[in-house]
């Protein structure tokens, strides 16, 4: 298993990871299955979505405040409750396809961590699961 | 790593895999593991969900899009962030255990393909994980 | 593969799954990899989330009930299908890197089965898949 740690700036924020999985994968020469990326936060998920216009990943963003707003009727003490909340509709892990040593993702997909309580220090585990042959 | 492909034909539409996906794996001989289902479009998704009744279906699509409707406050010029944003609900894959060669999906479960901005041509990504032994 | 059973109690609960999981690793011996936790049932989900303050829990049901009322504008007959929609959002599955023998969750991290149309008699399915080294 490797860990990547990176900061985030913003409360909610969409940090494109999918270059150092790829260097990952390359620097292991990691070639044929499928790779595990694992956000060990509660407050923080992972997703895959369009990499290309970055209103994409603030209408995401967006959408989910607007759905579960900072404010409501929580009861957990720590004025976080919505990052929680966003963070189990967005999944703690995704599974890529890796084939020849390349992501298997498509054209337009990057791979981002989902920070719903930030700014803070955020790391995320990698586990290859090698394929069949 | 496997390919199916297929047309939608609806801009909203589940499309359920789970017949060609049982034949991949019988095709393959592939028999304990896991296999990863995987979608590389950035408006379309995977979920598991009953395959019984199509109004199962339906009252899925209407509450996504009762959430998530076509038009709202989104800056994406392509008038489709509704379809990305339901993609990152449902999720980018599905990952389903198998033994002695079969799907271990429960009794009314079906894997859909989650089309939410079509019609168009679609395919999924098939990855067969061998399980330890 | 392997399969956990229990009962749950409420029409909406989190069931938490984490020591049972890792109980299953260690008799096992399975030591480096990934484990997957798969609910075969279509009114049910898992997810991973805060497992310290009970509050946590208690707000993510809230909110899901919130978006998806157990009255709305639903066909299908068997009055369930928020619980069906709920399950989609947080998903059938979560995969677990493991570690040394370990899930390598984070320290506020536990599993949940997230139960929304019991109390039923309910199962999950554990497959491990070995890392690569």
């Amino acid at each position: 298993m490797h860990t990547l740690s990176f900061e985030t700036r913003k409360r909610d924020e969409f940090v494109n990871l999918t270059r150092q999985i790829q260097d990952y994968l390359e620097r292991e020469k990691l070639t044929d299955g499928a790779l595990l990326v694992y956000c060990p936060h509660t407050t923080a998920g992972l997703t895959i979505n369009e990499g290309a216009d970055p209103d994409v990943r603030r209408d995401i963003l967006a959408a989910l405040t607007r759905l579960v707003p900072l404010q409501g009727d929580y009861r957990h003490a720590e004025g976080n409750s919505d990052a929680h909340i966003k963070a189990s509709l967005m999944g703690s892990s995704v599974l890529v396809p890796v084939a020849n040593g390349q992501l298997q993702i498509g054209t337009w997909q990057s791979v981002y961590f989902c920070e719903f309580d930030g700014p803070r220090s955020r790391k995320v585990n990698l586990q290859f699961l090698p394929g069949s042959h």
